[in-house]
């Protein structure tokens, strides 16, 4: 029996729109790339809330920031829900920013109820999930998870050099805690689905079992610059017709492997780009994603056959790194547990699904039982500053989101300590 | 009979050398976009070598320089020998250059002679011949011949919004005097092949009788952004998929067109170019020559219908605007038969030929005699870094511009004042 707190709708819309003003664009979507001065920003408003609410506030050494609620029982190892703040160069006002504004209501509905859990709860705030300034994504939720560690992060590099050490230090947001040492028993993310199914199947919440395979790659082309008026085309090295050719065969093997398979190239540098000069060098990003990991390496080998051909034909000399490999994962079982018996008591239409975009849950459930909720997405679209979801869809996310912890709180008495 | 004055190759070769250093690059080539900096330093150093030889150096009102060393008789009109100074982003060290410094040998070889032309001689730097930083290209030499008005050249935006009148104040080469309003009978531009026959001829001179025709446009492709993660394959507008079968159509039609046709995409920028976002919007350009016009017609038909084709195909939104367009020009036959008579006399091998690349000359044809001399560059490489023609190459080709210039010179004083 869940008890029975209502979280207060117009509160948590108020508070997203209030940071979506942070980084916010003409065209109502939010630039606040990771670390940049528009993340510190709203990274102080949230220390600032969750410390008004009697909350403490800790940052590890990647900038990850954990805030506790004390519970009945200090004994018990707290129940985090987390999500990150940063977002797309041209993002929208949810992705990621639901889940911890989310997380913030249901902090703030318990503090009014003056209702005590038996565990601690903690509020997360990731750092870098995004990895649109800095790749990978999910940089810090991977470095608390092992996946990464910390020198690797604070080595990443944004296109203009900077790299992810000397910007978190920028912002003042290097903690002293060790990446992994502050624990959670488990962990719950509410998130915007970032795809269309919910919505044509007109379920309001979405219990999410898993996420699908994704696999990252730089490609460099080098071929030779040249004069465009007065080279002969049989005497040529184009890079950037190769990089098309590519572009184009990468879309038709996400085709070939449909319909879950999704192929992308969204960021491509050509050298020296002038008008009047054959591009001499290409650098591109490869985004493959799939439910099972065998299509991937299926899609890989396509990939590498594709750049052999190109190579032979048109003379030119490409570089192929996989700079980010994420295995297809499953979520808790009790957590998905939870997170069904919520919705149900809650009474919004649900089915159970897989994540097709990377979360930081993907990586928490490497460490601790872990469960993920959607609620659904104007058209499916995400990444974009038209990005939009209802006050009620998001008010329903995160009356399941409090719902499924109250009941695993409830469970966790059951559990040794 | 041409007078026997020989120049100085080792002190031509010393002051390409010596200017190579302003914008030089790490791997020996030239970055001096027009009107940065490095465009003024040039600038500054070409105008003080010209006054230590007595010319009287005068700027108009789009930068372009005029040096003048006077003649005999003042009642002819000057003889000009004109090319540029500024580079690609990653330029040789000649393409341009050799024209204006090699003019810059023979007023120091007259000057050192004592000797005395009939017609004034005027050394011309025209401005923004590269059309690398403000599209279009030949852009001073086109305002003087009356292609282009003063609004129009001031109104060219960079990349960063910067426009070419603001860059031209900023580096302080705002002449008074009005474009065209400096004239002269003639003139004569030195430049390397940029291409590859002389070279595959063992010819030292081309003796040039016109210039191909060529036409750039700029081709905008919208679709929408989207996550590159959860947006199933059919769902999606991807523009840089549009793009990059555009891309490949691209130099399709110039083969289809082929010896002569070359199609190029030297540009390319992408929104919002982030690793998982689906690109929203691609902007590229497109450049299309061929020495006659009727084939360029049916090129640009041919592209049209690949746009709609792509359109169609992918639901995208396309926009083609043609930027720049460059009729095939003939040179003058008096001017070509000096160079000719030039080339004989020094004994070079040369031949007969078309330039592939646009030239100032092009332009300056339309309102006054006009020819250009090619000398042979490596492997055809131009608008690279590793551009090269040798010492001897290069006193070759001002050898016989400064034949040429006083054949014509000698002419002159038959024609009528």
């Amino acid at each position: 029996m869940i008890p029975n707190l209502q979280i207060d709708a117009r509160r948590l819309w108020d508070s997203l729109m209030e940071t979506a003003g942070i980084g916010g664009t003409p065209r109502g979507g939010i630039a606040r790339l990771t670390l940049t001065d528009a993340d510190r920003q709203v990274r102080d408003w949230l220390k600032q809330e969750c410390e008004r609410l009697g909350c403490t506030v800790t940052v590890d050494e990647v900038g990850n920031m954990f805030a506790v609620r004390p519970g009945r029982r200090s004994d018990l190892p707290p129940i985090a829900i987390g999500s990150h703040l940063d977002t797309q160069p041209t993002g929208g006002k949810f992705d990621g920013i639901l889940g911890v504004l989310g997380g913030l209501e249901i902090l703030k509905t318990l503090h009014d109820a003056g209702y005590e859990t038996n565990a601690p709860l903690m509020l997360v705030n990731w750092t870098n999930e995004e990895g649109s300034r800095f790749a990978p994504a999910m940089l810090g939720s991977g470095v608390y998870a092992g996946v990464f560690d910390r020198a690797y992060a604070d080595s990443r590099e944004d296109r203009q050099g900077v790299t992810f050490g000397e910007a978190l230090e920028a912002i003042g947001y290097r903690g002293s805690a060790k990446a992994g040492s502050i624990r959670f028993g488990a962990m719950f993310e509410l998130h915007i689905e970032q795809g269309p199914i919910l919505e044509q199947e007109e379920k309001v919440v979405g219990i999410v079992e898993g996420v699908q395979g994704m696999r990252w790659y730089e490609i460099s082309v080098t071929g030779r610059e040249a004069h465009t008026g007065s080279t002969p085309m049989p005497m040529r090295r184009d890079a950037l017709v190769g990089a098309a050719r590519l572009i184009d065969r990468i879309e038709a093997i996400a085709l070939e492997h449909g319909p879950s398979a999704v192929g992308s190239v969204g960021l491509i540098e050509v050298q020296p780009n002038s008008r009047n000069v054959v591009p001499g060098h290409v650098f591109f990003t490869v985004d493959f994603r799939h439910p099972e990991d065998a299509v991937l390496d299926a899609m890989e080998r396509k990939l590498l056959a594709a750049i052999d051909e190109m190579t032979r034909k048109a003379h030119l000399e490409p570089e192929l790194k996989k700079v980010w490999e994420s295995p297809a994962v499953r979520f808790d079982a009790d957590c998905l547990a939870s997170v069904q018996k919520s919705a149900e008591a809650a009474g919004y239409p649900a089915r159970r699904m897989i994540s097709g975009a990377g979360h930081d849950a993907a990586y928490i459930a490497r460490v601790a039982p872990t469960a993920m909720i959607f609620v659904p997405c104007a058209g499916g679209l995400s990444h974009n500053e038209e990005e939009s979801t209802s006050l009620e869809e998001c008010a329903a996310g995160t009356q399941v989101l409090l719902g499924a912890v109250l009941d695993y709180d409830g469970r966790g008495t059951e559990r040794p300590s």
